[in-house]
């Protein structure tokens, strides 16, 4: 499983000290090639952190030999000093694999507006270039983890080619990536522009329709690394298929983990004039607080789902949508339908079909629901 | 006190049995004249309930004699019954009166999606009627209550003539006046459409910069009476200032009350290159959830508010703004500024600032914090 199931890949996970529990806080995955094509897609918050900063410059040419990544601070908001610092680790992991710098992407999770501590850093990324090895992907996989209770990776395996992945993140999961990081491998040989290019379809359709919370973090990345070990040129459309998958997959893992949640919420918005109109009704449902706390008190609240969508500008009439919540439709063209109490809101699980009846464009979006845990969790991280 | 202290108005406040508690449920105002005029402000919601589709015709003309307002049910989403039922309420105020049903507000607030008793409400306006007085504002301010602990009014006098008003509303408080009903009522000789200009300037920075959790209702409208009472004809400026005055004085009220607040947060933002994005700047932090319950966990997380900005449009450098919590500058120039645990967050009320440094616009958004009560009141609502 996990990054290192692809041929041509190493990686480790071990403790820098950066977490003051002295678990796993540093990751590193590494392309032994021949190929080291790379490609990333980025947080679109405009307050990005130094590793975004350092990723976004270096991914450009394409070349990506490794990928280094730390929990325990998310290295944002901490000025020249803190840009240094990711220099400096790009530099140390470069050195240590006897690469170029720029050939190095850096991730970085944690508390916002504290320094990491440098000397930590530097010794952990010695002790992690020692430990690489081609059955290192689980470890790794616990090294970026947060407030995740488990490691989430997964595997999709092709005639000859596979691509592995791992991701963290169990908050702040928002619009196009938030606080989330992702490594995904693949022994297939692609160009570095394909791997733009399918990365950017994958995600659009997994990563991007998974909204937490609403918030968007500074340091979310996902990078995939291409080592062409496998000799194979997998049709491309193929191949984003498979990747879209997997990521869906890690997508899944990251809304079963999110921070106190006691439901998944699938919002399946059909009848919809665009997928962008079906994409911005699913995320208003998903974002607001008031729908969110009804399904955790097991409470089919249907009339929050409307008042949701009213704030969209979706093409709609609000007077001829149909709600339904695990099969059964309690609105119909928007008056009552079925009575409340027909909906069994006790499962994990909560199905959400919103039908707008005015086009046949659909998009489904993944979120939770907001409960007491949520709240204590968030109002104790950082303290 | 409340809209009973202008002169020129009666108002009452029932038991209707809506509310299965048999806590007051039907409230009243009435203007006497000898004018009659009237504006109101709507929901900016594309769902809205049926009271607001009644009286956003009824009170074209600028002339209204009456509001009637019912908690108890929100008879939104309620289909053609739910109209009539909202026309039927006019119809029976506007009898018990000798009026036109047309010249008869309606507002509800309460559950959505459930009918509403119409005989009980019939046989409420009865009663409504006959206990019309003087003094009835207090009443009428505590009859509509849903989740509020404490009834909300507010009067000012100038000279010779004064605005009164009320309000309810304790969550959904959002952008453009979300679950807020708020009746206000002067004794001043003003026409309708200087009525409507004052009420929209009055609103747009009051109300509609209160944003308690994002979630915009259905059913919000603040009505303005203006019965000629006194005779006299204010100076416009001044009676919007005046005006203003008041409605920010209710919006504090509000926010004070919020569903299961623990702090009352006021985010001034300056250094703006317009009033738009300070606004834009504001609101994105006041609806972050990560930096809301970092506020309740008394954690001056400031980084969850420097994330909260890089998701507007708004102009700024994330690497030039200051942030300050109650005094203390935690950031400067996007890096930490003054140790966080300078910050003391234990005080009710926390007064963020923040400085864009890109121009020299400025607003204020009032907000709470998100609480584990928060979580409890709203998962609880409707069962």
């Amino acid at each position: 499983m996990s990054v290192t199931d692809p041929k041509g890949f190493t990686a480790s996970g071990v403790s820098a000290g950066l977490k003051t529990s002295g678990a796993l806080d540093l990751a590193l995955v590494v392309s032994t090639g021949p190929r080291r094509h790379g490609a990333a897609v980025f947080t679109s918050n405009r307050a990005k952190a130094n590793p975004i900063l350092w990723s976004e410059r270096a991914v450009v040419d394409g070349q990506v030999t490794a990928v280094v990544l730390n929990s325990g601070g998310a290295n944002c908001f901490t000025g020249a000093q803190g840009f240094q610092t990711t220099h400096a680790t790009a530099e140390a992991v470069a050195e240590a694999l006897g690469v170029s710098a720029g050939d190095v992407l850096v991730c970085s999770t944690g508390l916002i507006g504290e320094q990491l501590d440098r000397d930590r850093l530097m010794s952990g990324v010695e002790a992690a270039a020692a430990a690489l090895a081609a059955d290192g992907g689980p470890d790794a996989a616990r090294a970026i983890m947060t407030t995740d209770t488990v490691p989430k990776t997964a595997v999709v395996r092709r005639d000859g080619w596979s691509i592995g992945g791992m991701a963290k993140g169990a908050g702040m999961l928002a619009p196009a990536l938030a606080t989330m990081l992702v490594v995904l491998t693949t022994d297939a040989d692609l160009e570095p522009a394909e791997l733009d290019a399918t990365l950017r379809r994958a995600t659009r359709v997994s990563f991007d329709r998974l909204d937490s919370d609403g918030c968007t973090s500074t340091n979310d990345q996902v990078t995939l690394l291409a080592s062409g070990a496998s000799g194979i040129r997998p049709d491309l459309d193929e191949f984003t298929s498979a990747l879209a998958d997997l990521c869906q997959d890690l997508a899944r893992q990251l809304m079963a983990d999110a921070e106190g949640a006691s439901h998944e919420i699938t919002i399946r918005v059909v009848g919809a004039a665009s997928e962008d109109d079906a994409v911005e009704v699913g995320r208003s449902v998903a974002r607001n607080n008031l729908f969110k706390t009804a399904v955790f008190g097991n409470d089919p609240n249907w009339g929050r789902v409307l008042a949701a969508i009213g704030t969209t500008s979706a093409a709609f009439d609000p007077y001829r949508v149909d709600v339904s919540m695990n099969g059964v439709r309690v609105c119909s063209d928007g008056a009552p339908d079925r009575p409340r109490d027909e909906v069994d809101l006790t499962p994990r699980a909560l199905d959400l079909l919103i039908d707008l009846k005015t086009g046949s464009a659909e998009a489904t979006i993944l979120t939770n629901d907001l409960t007491h845990d949520y709240v204590h969790e968030n109002s104790a991280y950082s303290s």
